[in-house]
């Protein structure tokens, strides 16, 4: 990826976790719980296609009004607080895709937690491989933005130690290593009872600072 | 991770796409299709509050019957064609967190096709390079697979080379390389209108064989 690639996908960048209404969140979370659901339930196919036509009405609903671009709230916001982050894959509270990830700084390094369902279920009893990788994908980006030097990722290494079972609490740590010329590096791990189960390397493409931007807000530390 | 845990986890390994009934398949349909409707509608709050409770019930009904642990079919049926795959949280067609991924086999070699949709957006406009690791840890493995040396993921590395447009339609590749004593090395890229966007390469632990074992079934060649 070029700077200039790297510079105009990273022209609203900055982390605003805050955003989404409640309702919004409720909403996300109940389509959490239907995708769960899919994958474990034992109800005959009559139930099931009963169901699913109740879920498609239930989206010609919310799809009356759908927006053509990218949900990025209002260009004041952005402009102030970054890109609103409520819908993104990994940490957005309102996108169901999310498992969500709930991070947070700590001496300016980011520290998050989940619990990975059978969603997301690789081999029998374990996370797929995959969502780990896009969960550090994440958070070692977000720890370039804690440590004020925003970046597109450019590579991404992961070990994987040991196996991450479902339905347990993970602690995610990210922490930005160093700016080396045009690129960032920044280390990650996540954890399971105690024991790390994969580790992670981004190398990432410096973002032009846009002056006087915050790249965290405050919503982001606790 | 150890061979003996590589084993352990690859015990039922295998690749059975086919399973889950059309009417489960058509429900993780309509679950994916109301996380799409959830990040990109507008409709007002008391609205989304209607039709979360209407969810939260269609839960309910498939949560009469859940099974415990991870549903992998009959045990006849795993041993004489490998692990169902219809969960699959890249490639299964009954779970609606899966994009879902296709997948066939070209000359021993994975290719595959998806569209991704807002859900999964990172960048304004792109895939989340997460999501693109997801894809590419897994089909990395099936090429292991398709090359009849099934192993467990130990690393993985991406490279991005350029943004990944979102409601594109993707065409990803994956190959097998060579087996270097216990470990197995695969390849793959995804590209979009005929650029390769992404890169990857993946170490594998070797999972010793099951004496007879296809890895592969017919149902995956096309």
């Amino acid at each position: 990826m070029t700077t200039d690639e790297a510079a105009a996908l990273g022209a609203g960048f900055g982390v605003d976790l805050d955003g989404g209404t409640p309702a919004l969140r409720q909403m996300a979370a109940a389509v959490r719980r239907l995708t769960r659901a899919t994958v474990r339930t034992g109800v005959d196919d009559a139930t099931l296609r009963e169901i699913t036509a109740e879920l498609d009405r239930a989206s010609e609903r919310l799809e009356v009004d759908m927006r053509d671009g990218p949900f990025r709230g209002d260009a004041e916001r952005v402009k102030e607080r970054g890109l609103p982050f409520h819908y993104n894959p990994v940490l957005g509270q309102a996108n169901p895709y999310a498992p969500p990830v709930e991070v947070w700084v700590v001496d300016g390094e980011v520290h998050g937690t989940t619990v990975i369902n059978e969603a997301y279920e690789g081999p029998p009893g374990y996370v797929h491989g995959g969502v780990l990788s896009l969960i550090l994908d994440q958070t070692l980006g977000l720890a370039n933005l804690a440590a004020d030097v925003p970046g597109m990722t450019l590579g991404l290494s992961i070990r994987y130690l040991h196996p991450t079972p479902l339905n347990t609490h993970l602690e995610i740590r990210s922490a930005h290593e160093a700016v080396e010329g045009k690129n960032i590096r920044s280390v990650g791990s996540i954890a399971a009872d105690g024991v790390t189960t994969v580790t992670a390397e981004g190398i990432f493409r410096a973002v032009p600072r846009a002056k006087g931007r915050r790249y965290f807000n405050n919503h982001f530390d606790r």
